[in-house]
């Protein structure tokens, strides 16, 4: 079932007139009764139409024993039938002229594939009638603004209206997530809990949000990506405007198997999740307790020009604390200027200390932040102010957050504060004035909210280019490729893999195949042009041809590489005596700096470049890069600077660098080729010697999947 | 000033039966009228006499002039008034025969030369009349014993009696955690906050907890170590029969500057403090937050056999979370036997999941907790259980908790909770019977609380053993470096430092000084043993030899050794026209691994022994590990196997394997030099060829301090 090209909006799930909740219930504690209760008690703009045959009246709202028999159009149906039921509901509300489903009821495709195809069943119902679905299998959606009022969830709490848009593949993730926003006293824009994502996807949602006015910030819940390819030009628009945050389960492989089994969603490898949300400028933090930390500094504080933070603080051991965690971030502790160290000098007690951090010692109250935080704010050095404050017996928490609420006001750079109090304090400020300034229990919170802000500046900031377009010889790999998929696919001879990638412009060391001793010596003759020869195995048998002593190297001569052949020969003919092999002859590379170059293919996320240094980088210290496809000059780059051993690259130790620009040429050539032929599931390019005239590859395998 | 041989005991600071509070005040908010409120307040079980020359009666209680003029025994005296005044109060308190003080005054030390010399002069004086004392510049000390309930600090919150005792090096950050137990039901013992540590140090706190039976747990939070060495013994005696947990602020160089500008302590290197807490069987944690969160493990819970962890839920997300951070953390996802797994099946929901993570979907409440865990834990694959629970509308999370609690007791393995509830709910689980279970607010804050009981039980278990004596030709060594001290120290000859390093049996490549061309020709022969060598020269002007060209390598015959001498005779005179030099003649070593060893001495830590891999290991990737001396066959070995190249060392790709216990052997004689030697303060072997046949030291430098 092919989606429509332009998706029916998704106001009649978010911006309803009137609802029917089908599956209402008279027995408290049901979700048919709580989510009729949710809707009427929050104030729903529009009318609510109970369904259920069972019932006259819910709530003391006259009940309707079908979504056919109510008098009025219906815009949403809320689902909370028993699964069997769904379908004929549905066709029910097809009936009616229903233009949004939220299907509540559990019973799908995470139970097996009876429920996959009732979950098939209705989401054909709805694409053939313009219907939009959100569900099955979650915990209803939410919308703040003051003329809707929808609260269409079971959850006990209705948020307060706010900037945050929040999706959460997860129901209890939402529940807990509606809750502890309420905690922390952050408004809420439109809340979805998707579930199995039937219909609506998350792309969906930030598509629709993207032209909400009212949403400032959206916050995703995922335990996987349906369509990671579509995600990257939505996400890329959205965040250029406003932040995207998100927590993605299933990081480890562990906690991927256990996502598969919660949710039937294949999770795909992590290194992929990290590269679809760096290059879509989304920030992925690791749990929910960060996601909302960092969504109480976005909702208040602006974005830092740069990482310098100065911390003001009336305690010393707090801000100690917040110095080792800011630099084990990355993030730097400002420089204040003399200027700035004077004037706090002669505003602070003489026990003070102006120097970064700012410790104005245990008598500092309202007046002492009142005076100090504008100078450290107009310092020209400072990009972010950390205020911690650990309240003595004689001052009011409350009076101290206040000063430094006023004397940050209309600054363009953000302040965050650490109040170590009891709950009771703490509680007192964040609920009493939530939008004073993001306050954080303790400084590892404070300092990670604000190098979140500074990733959420720089994700934005952040111009990955566009892939190039590569010139190539297109037509011979084409025709190569084509041979190898219609032969069956499989792991291609050598020299085939070979003519591929040089066809795509990457450099290898020069190579011929050959079939016999004789025709052997021959083409080292013509490939070696002076120089010593190398001789490999080249067949099904050989993947693996140094393990077999199928290479023979440094040949200088016609009687070496004869010689060598022949024993070749005798290993090959042991070997592999019923499969075809031949003989590569290759001009011996100038050696440089070993790197590792490949492709792989993931179902989810599609083929990833993967770079390394060779030998023990990759085997022991497992010091590799990933990028999605297509790489662009500056991703390309990336992956390699990001590279643990890059300095050996760049040049170390008195060794000269390699041709940076040639080794991200490669990449780049390697991206186009797996752009352009889904076919070439695998790469591998193992060595490569990068030098500082180029690189060149020694040894390549590709593989291509059958036709 | 020495140390009293057996300090006095701590009784009369923890236990004192008549308290004096000179600076108490009748100024509401101050610290002298605080004090006395929250002694008097709290129900201190002795007398408390207030000392203020201006005042006739604070709180009720009649004042004194002097606390000479009190009639009674007074065994502690908290002094609160301005530090010009310590002196003579500290006088006055020795006449009157006070046994214990903690001074709270600032204004010592920390504020310069002038305050250094006062508390000197304080110090003295306890030292002389056998007066133990707390602070200066502290914020006090209490004890929830119900035969003494003695408050003596300023702050807000006296928490209810536990098992908690609690060392604070930062008056605020006393406050703080004293606050944060209570908000979360902890209970404490006794606590001090130590200032500036002038008398009474951590260690002596340590020594009195050990021997109070009522404690269970301690908790640290240091900036500085004032006596590591002493501290090694104390803390490993105490881990042995109880954890203390430790949070040591100042890891970074930045926050080490910040703490010493806070406290005017040295620092260390952070390394060095790594090393001290693992030797000690202390855990140290990152973070307040980490402090509490495994102080509320620890109080309730047995230590873990292993680190298999399953985890019990209603809801997947969270468990998904759960799984990543657990592994992340090095723990693993416990497998299920076929028998557990068959018994969940019989009392769960069809939708439930009974591999581990075992989810029993949202409807999941008492019954359903209190039937799955006793199977659980009866798993014998499983070590550790994490509940999670997200409470839909129809469940009680108290019920919940409560049959969590009821299914747990008397089990041998730790139960750990995550409930993912409203503030509010969480709250009164907590506050109402704190003694349950461990309660988290977050997946990751549960793991890493049962990773650290995890990390608690190994340092308990840990057995490092002990330094062994290395057999060495001493006397050698002790006359190279008396004479090298007496000499004014610095970096010594090359050949002495090959002969100090022979002496402790340290194999190094067969090596020669020689003056002059002809003697480096006739030292070649003799040292070369029909091997190739190498020509270096030596001499202060020559520390970077190789960058002066000062070294040839390779040479065959005595032809090439004149040659290379004469080369290298004209690069030293030109070099080092006025200072001394000779050649070193030394024997090819056939190479190996490339290994850096050595000898660095810190102020605080005192020697420090480093290894790593040679070359870009250490150079660009920072692969390095350090101990402090002595090490022991255990240690050494850990510091070599933990390198992130160790595989490399252990023989990978088809290389041999080096020699590890000659490795280990050559680590075990540094640190015995480094330990006879304090004078020894650098020791640099760089390379040391690692082979399958043993080391081999092939460049080597050695400081010494002057005499």
């Amino acid at each position: 079932m092919a989606e429509p090209l332009v998706p029916p909006s998704l106001d009649p799930l978010f911006r309803p007139r009137s609802i029917a909740v089908i599956g209402a219930s008279r027995t408290p504690g049901t979700i048919g009764n709580t989510v009729l209760w949710n809707l009427v008690s929050n104030g729903f703009s529009g009318a609510v139409y109970p369904v259920n045959p069972g019932a006259e009246v819910v709530h003391s709202i006259r009940c309707f024993k079908d979504v056919r028999a109510i008098p009025d159009p219906v815009d949403l149906a809320i689902v909370t039938v028993p699964a069997r039921h769904v379908v004929s509901v549905v066709g029910s509300c097809i009936e009616k002229g229903v233009r949004g489903l939220c299907v509540i009821s559990a019973g799908f495709r995470e139970v097996g594939d009876e429920g996959l195809a009732r979950e098939r069943e209705v989401v054909a119902l709805c694409r053939a009638h313009g219907i939009r679905m959100i569900g099955p299998n979650c915990m209803g959606l939410l919308n703040t603004d003051p003329t809707v009022k929808l609260n269409a969830t079971f959850a006990r709490t209705f948020p307060r209206p706010g900037g945050i848009a929040f999706l959460s593949q997860s129901g209890a993730m939402g529940v807990t997530i509606l809750d502890h926003a309420e905690d922390l006293g952050l408004g809420i824009r439109m809340f979805a809990s998707l579930g199995n994502k039937a219909d609506v996807s998350g792309n969906d949602l930030l598509e629709y949000w993207e032209h909400d006015p009212e949403t400032k910030v959206a916050l995703m819940y995922l335990e996987s990506f349906g369509n990671p390819r579509k995600f990257i030009p939505i996400a890329r628009r959205f965040t250029r405007a406003k932040p995207i945050v998100c927590v993605k389960a299933g990081r480890t492989a562990e906690g991927g198997r256990a996502a598969a089994s919660h949710t039937g969603a294949l999770a795909g490898p992590d290194v992929a999740v990290d590269a679809l949300l760096e290059q879509t400028g989304v920030l992925r933090v690791d749990s929910v307790a960060e996601l909302f930390d960092v969504a109480q500094a976005l909702m208040s504080q602006p974005l830092p020009a740069g990482r310098r933070v100065a911390v003001v603080t009336n305690a010393g051991g707090p801000a100690i604390l917040a110095t080792d965690f800011l630099v084990g971030k990355g993030l730097e502790l400002a420089t204040l200027t003399d200027e700035t160290k004077a004037a706090l000098r002669t505003i602070l007690v003489p026990e003070a200390s102006v120097a970064n951090p700012v410790d104005m010692v245990a008598g500092a109250g309202a007046r002492e932040y009142g005076a100090a935080l504008p100078l450290v704010l107009g310092d020209p050095g400072v990009d972010i102010v950390l205020t911690i404050f650990v309240p003595p017996i004689t001052l009011d928490p409350v009076g101290v957050a206040r000063a430094i609420f006023e004397a940050s006001r209309g600054t363009t750079k953000p302040v965050l504060g650490c109040f170590m109090a009891r709950d009771e304090v703490l509680d007192a400020i964040k609920r009493l004035e939530s939008a004073w300034f993001p306050l954080y229990d303790y400084p590892e919170d404070a300092v990670r909210a604000a190098w979140n802000l500074v990733r959420v500046r720089a994700l934005r900031d952040d111009d990955l280019g566009e892939p190039v377009r590569v010139d190539a010889d297109r037509a011979t790999a084409r025709r190569v490729l084509a041979d190898a998929a219609r032969a069956g696919g499989g792991w291609i001879p050598g020299a085939d893999a070979f003519r591929v990638l040089s066809a795509y412009g990457i450099r290898c060391a020069p190579v011929e195949a050959a079939e016999g001793v004789e025709a052997a010596v021959a083409a080292a003759a013509r490939v070696g042009g002076g120089r010593p020869v190398a001789l490999k195995l080249d067949g099904p048998a050989f993947l693996h041809k140094s393990d077999l002593g199928g290479v023979a190297l440094r040949l200088e001569d016609p009687a070496a590489v004869r010689a060598a052949a022949e024993r070749l020969q005798a290993i090959a003919q042991r070997a592999s005596p019923d499969r075809p092999w031949r003989f590569l002859v290759q001009r011996m590379a100038e050696p440089g700096t070993e790197l590792v170059m490949g492709v792989r293919s993931d179902p989810v996320f599609g083929p990833m470049l993967v770079v390394g240094l060779g030998g023990i980088h990759v085997e022991v210290l497992r010091d590799v890069r990933f990028g999605l496809v297509p790489l662009t000059p500056v991703t390309a780059r990336r992956l390699v600077t990001r590279l643990r051993a890059f300095p050996i690259l760049a040049g170390t130790r008195g060794q000269r660098a390699a041709d940076l620009d040639a080794v991200e040429q490669t990449l780049l050539r390697l991206s186009a080729l797996a752009e352009e032929h889904p076919e070439v599931v695998d790469v591998e390019m193992n060595p490569v010697f990068a030098r500082a005239d180029g690189v060149e590859a020694v040894d390549v395998r590709l593989r291509v999947a059958p036709m």
